[in-house]
């Protein structure tokens, strides 16, 4: 079975047969991972760019070294390094290396639609790496695995998003992953961040967290973006770590095997106690590690990568 | 055959044969960036520098694609990242990486001739990214490659070149080149930014752009650098533009199978209209896609390869 | 035999076994570098970050270098494209990164002891590139190759070190390397540079330069970092040249054959003079060369590399 897409760019448009598709590439790449040389040559000669408008560690670290166990080559684009400072558009840019015989690009961007728009217009392949308030696809793939890698299945399972709702392409991609596979999803944080039209997706609004956290089987705390102090949607960062910080004690009206995650980097001490980040129940390296393995899978997918041959892949 | 230099500084400095031995080794370089595996081992173990004193996507990117499908280790260093904030002077920086065991460093730099003085002090190959106002000499074997391929010689062709020739690299490398070959070139803009004396060097001068349209084979719009604006010039984006701008209508002077060029980033409407910028007429995409076979035959030919084991080099 | 520790941290730490170790691999090394195809496959599917938090041309480089010869993946983070915008501390981003599968970070950081830090709570391995004032080891490693391979020997070597001591990590590890493998070490600088203390650790200290010289075998001459000017460490560069800085005249109270070190990059006509810079003394571009070779044994001996197969490696 392959991808019938060129595209990765949002989990809303796949269906579930593909997430699978993904979620199982993805498993026989994490062996791969865990070796001592943890490379394959399946896409040598092949040309990954990382086109990213938006400074990021952990994603363009991901992406590169998936790129790179893959063995194809990787160019990194930033913007402080690019020709966006002489005022090249997004799709000229994109065209541009293209026609350098790249095969796929990864673009993080802050508009929403901006790596739809580099899809519709190109013949390589497309991985949207976070477009504004829109999707974040290979985030919540990675969440999806994580939370089978532990549970053993998403159906059934009630998970507790936590906090700026409004502004996180995390937590759309993870309301369309996570209910696609079944999950009951609530949706909790201050009325300013949560909107409630959400709930004509099939998720839960919650205003109080501790209604929020009954039962739970996963929380997922959703990163503050400081920046937006200040701007009216929360009153302080200790108001907002009091009301919807996660601690040990707050912790206990969930389930006793719940799970932590956190797409990352964690504020200390806002979204999380220290304690709970770094706690039994927290699976935030884990979710890393998945990472490189989802990552793997999307690249090998999109090029034209085959279910049935990934073990020979991983093999090779 | 082989190119009996260490450096590529100038085509100035090149005589015929070479500039054809450069573009016959890009040819057998373009059928590898068709393939699905596009790379060959022919550099493998050998160290490649990009040197970026000035930002750019594109010729970086293109660089480091061509190192990278030849096989060589490449290395990325600019001006932000770089020992430069520390005081060194140019020269000690290069002295240092050729130290390291570089094998080429490509350059780019703000002052004309700094490419020159590291090929002068190095024993390593240098090759010349872009210096100051004074030459850019893969992207004019990259231009003479696109007409090569679209119109089979060079020879006889009338080409125009328009724009702010004045600070142009890329207006003096394409000067040398086409007329080494044998081409008709007139230089168009406005007189501030076309030096007369250039008619010494076997250029038409014209301060009109419709008659250095006139039955041209080829236009070559330069880019605009919009940060000139205001230092006296040309008045106004608009002024420029109207007299200035390669538009649809203006182009029916040129032969109906004129081709046009721009080195990159476009300015959309300001040299170009959008519709000429992605029309027929339009050769910008292959400009750039013939640019990393161009730098692969450069970086193929001055660390050693030979025309005649090309074709094997491609296919190993 | 091989390295019986997992983190390159402080010369301090290391026994003379494992200095001796160090540099014997690094021998074997060298002749990779002198090589046309200077790579061997050791560490393939290894992955190797550059974590650094000050810009480095020549660290970051060397570092690199020696990872890519090695064969190994090798990713970079600079503090301006990383998540510390984001805030995150610095052992979540390492942490993050070793849970990508990363099998060495090198981190270079202003804080002395950040290297030991990340060791401490890290199961990868990890090479302080420079922590603060504290050290820079492969900087004093690959100054004691360069000086075992001029002279044959460190032990009985009288071996000045001139500038600012007090703030130079690359003092305090060389002054840890010499000693344990036998050289006599003198400091030398303004007293406001030169802790006298240090003669606690087996330095003469000097206050002048001309007794400081007198029969040395090696002469380092530290970078004065010119942003403290101004800082009431030294009165004026004009001042500090005057009085610190090594010109022919002055080399001529040392040994005939003194080597000229200095760690780059030099202030010309600060710290040297630049006949003395370029002169037949000095072995500056020596130690840049070796310094490679001493990362590509670090990395080698820390990801469980043996001596005894150096020469097997450097010859697959």
């Amino acid at each position: 079975m392959n991808l019938k897409r060129k595209d990765l760019i949002a989990i809303r448009d796949l269906d579930v047969e593909e997430l699978h598709l993904l979620l199982a590439t993805a498993d026989s790449f994490k062996e791969v991972g865990g070796r001592e040389i943890k490379k394959v040559p399946t896409l040598r000669g092949r040309t990954v760019v990382n086109l990213f408008f938006e400074p990021s560690t952990r994603t363009r670290s991901s992406f590169e070294l998936a790129a790179k166990r893959l063995s194809a080559d990787v160019i990194n684009i930033s913007p402080s390094s690019s020709s966006v400072v002489k005022g090249e558009t997004l799709l000229d840019t994109a065209k541009n290396l293209e026609a350098m015989g790249t095969d796929v690009i990864v673009v993080r961007h802050g508009e929403s639609g901006a790596a739809a728009l580099l899809a519709r217009h190109l013949r390589c392949s497309v991985i949207n790496a976070g477009d504004g308030a829109h999707e974040h696809p290979t985030q919540a793939i990675l969440d999806l695995s994580t939370i089978l890698e532990r549970k053993g299945r998403v159906e059934g399972l009630t998970v507790t998003i936590v906090g700026d709702v409004r502004h996180s392409r995390v937590a759309r991609s993870n309301l369309w992953g996570l209910t696609k596979l079944g999950a009951h999803v609530r949706l909790a944080g201050p009325p300013t961040m949560v909107p409630a039209e959400l709930k004509d997706f099939g998720a839960e609004i919650h205003y109080s967290l501790d209604a929020a956290l009954e039962g739970a089987d996963v929380v997922m705390a959703l990163r503050l973006q400081l920046e937006r102090q200040g701007a009216g949607f929360f009153p302080s960062l200790r108001e907002y770590s009091r009301l919807w910080g996660l601690t040990r004690e707050r912790l206990q009206r969930a389930k006793p095997d719940v799970l932590v995650m956190h797409p990352g980097p964690v504020n200390r001490g806002v979204e999380l106690a220290p304690d709970v980040a770094d706690g039994l129940s927290s699976v935030i390296l884990s979710q890393v590690a998945n990472g490189v393995a989802v990552r793997m899978a999307a690249l090998y997918l999109l090029t034209g990568g085959k279910s049935d041959s990934v073990a020979m892949a991983a093999n090779q």
